[in-house]
Parts: C-alpha cells; structure tokens; sequence
C-alpha cells in the first residue's frame, strides 16, 4: 500500500459495536477507537446549538481567478466578551461599510487582515455614526472563579488548565477562552507590609476571563496605545496561535465557514504581510448580518455545545488518540488544538 | 492615526542606548524594549550558524499563475534525529526521484502535501534504490536527561517544561524537540510487587527526545501501520501545531525559506484537502541537495543558535513581549510560538 496518505481517507468501522465473547471465553480486541471527527459526527442533534442569525456576519469576496465565489461566514462573541466591539461591529456591517472594501494585508503565518486601504484620512471611507470607543479594560471580560473552576471539571485529562500562558484555558459556550485566578500583586505580610512569597486568590471584582487567539479567531486591529480599534478593521489568525496577543488586542469572533478563502491568498510581500501592490487586493463585496439577509439566503450554521457530553469525548480523543493511525497518544492537547466543531444545520 | 497596521509597521527605535539620568537625578524612562525581531536582527555573527549544503533541499516548483519563480528551502533535521529518514531523502533527491512529480494535497489549517500523486503501483514512479525502511521506534532518539535539563535550564522563564503534552519541550541545535524523563512504567514495591503511586524516572536506554510538529516543520507522510514511511511522500505543516503528530510519525526537517509558496496553495476541495482535480496539482520542477548544486547557486542560509545568548533573550521577548504595542505580557510562550530565526548569510 502506498504512504499515499497521511492519515487514512476513511477511518476503519468495525461492524459490531463492541467486544465480542470469543469461543475460548476471552474477549477479542475492541474495535477501533472512533476519530475525534468521528465523535462530533455522530453527536446528537441536541448537542448542536443553532447559531442566531444576529451573531453571523457574512461577508462576500470577489470571485476568484476561476471565477468561483468566495463566502466567508463569521460568527460573532457573545457576551460577556467584547460586546461593544460586537456591537460596532453589528453597526458598521448594517452600514454598508465594508462593501467595496479590501483585504489588504496577509502575512504567512499570522494574520489576514481586512477593512479600507486607504491611509490619508481625507479619502478613507466614512464611518457611520453611533461606534462606540471601548476601553482597554474590556480585553477581559467579568468571570466569576466558580464558573471558571466549573467549566475546568467539565473538561477531559489533558486539557485545559496546563499550558505556559498566564492564565488557564476551557470553553466557555463554544468558544476557547482562559482566565486567572492569583493575582499579580504579591501577598503583603500583615504587619510589615513586606510582600512576601505567593500570590493572592483575586478579589470577585478582578475575577475576569477572555477569549483566547486560535486559528481562525477573527480580532480588531489597532494602532499603538492607547487606541483599542474600532472594529472598522478586522483579522483573523492564518498561523499558529499567537496567544501573546490575548488580552492585547480585541477579539470578536471567529470564522465559521470559508476559512480557505482567507488562509490561502498570496501573502504580501511588503513588510508585514501588506499588499503593497494594489492590484493584490480582494475586493469585498459585501459584508452582511445573517439577520439582515431576506430569509431564504440566511445560513443556518451551528457550533458543538461544549457543555455537551459529546464535546468531552470530542476533546478528549483530540488530547488521546486512540483511532487506528495513531500509535503513541499525545496526553494532552492546548486549547487551540480542539477546534470546535462547527456545521450546517442538517 | 488610522488602526490600520495590526503591529506597528516600524518599532519605536530610542535614539538613546539606556536610561539617561536627569537633571533631577532621577533616572528618565528606559527606552522601549526591543522587539523579538530586533532582538535577532541585532544577534552577533558569532550567533549564527551555517546550515550545511548537505542538509539543505532546494525544491523548485513549477512558476505561479504570474509567471513567478517558485523556490522552497528545506532544512533536514540533525542527529540524533530521524537519520534514516533524512538519509533516504538525500538518496531520493540525488535520484532526481521528485522531478516532474507535484504537490497534491493542502488541507486548510494542517498540511500541505507532495510527492507521486499516482496510486497505483505498476504506473508510479520508481523509486531508486537503497532506501531504508525505518522502525517505528526512531520517531525518538536517544537523549540523556542530563542534555535535556541543561538545555531546559538554559531558557527563559515561561518557555519550556509546561505544555499540556507528554514531554517537556526546549531547543536542541537550532530545533524546537520535546522529552520525556518520567516512565509509563507505575512503581512497583519492592516486596509485594504491587504497582504504586508515582512513576519512575526513565532508564538511561529509555531516554529519549523527540522532534515536534511545529508550523513549517516537514514530516515523513505514511500509511497505517506497521509503515513509517520511507521519505518519498512529505508534508509540511500549514496551521496550528498538531502535536498529538509526534511521536506517531517521522519528522524530517523545516521549512527554511519560501514558506509561503506551500501554505499559501488554494485549498483542496477533496477528502482531507486532496486535489481530486488532477489540474490543481503544482508540478514540482526539480529537489536537489544544495550540495549538487554548483557552488555559485548553492543558498547559505542561517539559523540563530537556540544555545546563544541572543537566543535566550529573543525567545524571553517572545514570551513576555514588552515592545511598545504591548499591553499585558504573556508571561509564556509554547515552544511553537517561538519560530528559530533563520536567515541568509549577509
């Protein structure tokens, strides 16, 4: 058989569904472990969760060299994270904004980014009234330590909770986030007020979480502090996560569908990834809210709960697996190595 | 300003070499910290070292849509690691064995793949001979603990040690390996011989290290198992490091330069991204040893030495980022978040 590929084209099903009693008394081998695509693939309709048209832009690009359309489906945060961006978001895309627009910057390895070109102020596009300015402050969203510590317990071994980034990662209604839960501020001896070794359980105020940069994760560009972006510019991550950026940039969603279409565009040459080039542009054609859409053209897209009982087997066969390719398990798995699942609704 | 550049597109450079005292006596503010790219744009030439022309592919692949020049280089992998694999590589490339072969598979946020896209055995190309075919169990190499604490002791807080996978990850000559000290193998007691708590620390012969899946490594494609693979098909990855790939499969090499001509690729609309349409295929022209080359075409490229001081401050400034764009430091960084510079010979 020919190495031809690097991970079987059609995973082995065993016909019978689990050990068989052989003739001398002992059991025969199990069959083969189902693929962590297996799993979500046979997951129940209720562990599906219905994305709201409200929370799905889509944005329409030009054709491409063949002529062929190019729809990307980007679903948006939900609260508690990075609402007023979301919200500007909303409000740019109900303006018409990004229509006649570009991608204009795809560096290997990091991002494609998109929003106007146009650098002079005098020619750039008019933004429409009512985007709100959000502060720093909102990278991070309130999370109380409970439902931190809750959703941790939910997830498998070997995921969630040991990685090298400040702050320990799970899901949180489908999406990949991480909080913290010392302080950075050092315990101060009570009577010296020296600080002393260790650090303090944070106080319910500074209890916060925020959505973590993995593949795919769709953030809000912006200009040296203290700018925050307005949402007018956006990126998503072609590469390997570039976790330095969490809770330095906003994030605000991530790309649910048509992810090729961004990932894989001639980088530029210039410095950074920048199409200096004009004529390297993608056009956009149009960026709408789902809900915005006459209803027949509306996608219905859906996530994997990741409070599902089907979620934690999907997870935990990414941290172990056990599918006949793979021979020595990983025990483990980093966050933005469990992509969640994400469908049309059947 | 406009948000337009997602990280400035010229880092604050001070004019001043450190903090200066004022006329108060009191020291002014440092300047702003250097980037990670600064960091090893500023490396002494010391730092840097050759890669030899007997572990550097030149692959050339058929001009773009443009009519642009396609060149990719490949940095095979030193020993201990995969030399069975490596030496295969160099016989094939000698044979002249991928000329007129191509590229036949890119699957979006994993790998790109090429080699003989034909599957059946009696029209496939002949391979030379002199091929070895390699066991299973030198997807590690041998490893002393002590090599590996040394070199996880020479790196930066934040880096190295704390991964949610098996092993413990760090930098050897240049490439970013894992290792693993503690056995499988539970403690058993000594008089009742009944397994305990704790694990024990490997035999000398069991130690090992192990190359590991980062975005542009290159990999040794195969079959289901008991086949490992003998060099013939590769990939390279194009996405989020799939870490549970170690260990399950041979590594071979990077990606050195011209990264961009394979994950840039459009998608294939295939199974597992394959390109069922024999016309998305990209020819590859030819896969030499720079070594074959004549010496006026052969490329001198460097890595930065992951044993330099230079080094141990780059991979500090990737964990814990304090040029200006940065807010909030990591206070960590994965072992693939921490690309090894490398560069041509000035």
């Amino acid at each position: 058989m020919k190495p031809r590929h690097l991970i079987p084209l059609i995973a082995l099903v065993s016909l019978s569904a689990g050990p068989i009693a052989a003739q001398d008394g002992k059991t025969q081998a199990p069959p083969p472990s189902p693929s962590p695509g297996e799993i979500a693939a046979a997951a129940p309709a209720t562990d599906w969760k219905d994305i709201a048209a409200d929370d799905l832009l889509v944005m329409t690009l030009a054709p491409d060299a063949a002529g062929k359309l190019r729809k990307v489906l980007i679903q948006l945060l939900p609260a508690p994270f990075s609402q007023g961006w979301v919200g500007n978001i909303r409000t740019l895309a109900r303006a018409h904004y990004w229509d006649g627009l570009a991608i204009y910057r795809v560096q290997d390895n990091y991002v494609t980014q998109w929003g106007d070109p146009e650098d002079d102020e005098k020619t750039a596009r008019k933004k429409p009234d009512g985007l709100r300015e959000m502060p720093e402050s909102d990278y991070e969203a309130p999370f109380p330590v409970q439902a931190r510590s809750a959703a941790l317990a939910a997830l498998p071994e070997g995921v969630g909770g040991r990685e090298p980034y400040g702050g320990s990662p799970f899901f949180f209604q489908g999406w990949p986030v991480a909080s913290a839960v010392l302080s950075d501020t050092p315990i101060k001896d009570a009577g010296s007020g020296k600080a002393m070794s260790g650090k303090a359980i944070l106080a319910p105020a500074e209890q916060k979480a925020w959505p973590v940069h993995c593949y795919g994760m769709v953030g809000v560009a912006r200009g040296q502090r203290p700018s925050t972006g307005d949402g007018s510019t956006l990126y998503t991550v072609i590469g390997h996560a570039p976790r330095h950026l969490d809770r330095n940039i906003a994030l605000a969603g991530r790309v649910a569908e048509g992810m090729e279409h961004l990932s894989s565009l001639p980088r530029g040459p210039g410095a950074q990834g920048f199409y200096d080039d004009a004529t390297m542009r993608v056009p956009i054609v149009s960026v709408r809210l789902a809900s915005d859409l006459p209803a027949a053209e509306q996608p219905h897209v859906q996530y994997l709960s990741t409070e599902s009982a089907s979620f934690a087997r999907y997870a935990d066969a990414r941290a172990h697996r056990r599918d006949p390719f793979f021979l020595a398990p990983a025990d483990g798995a980093d966050i933005c190595n469990i992509p969640v699942p994400i469908r049309r609704r059947p």
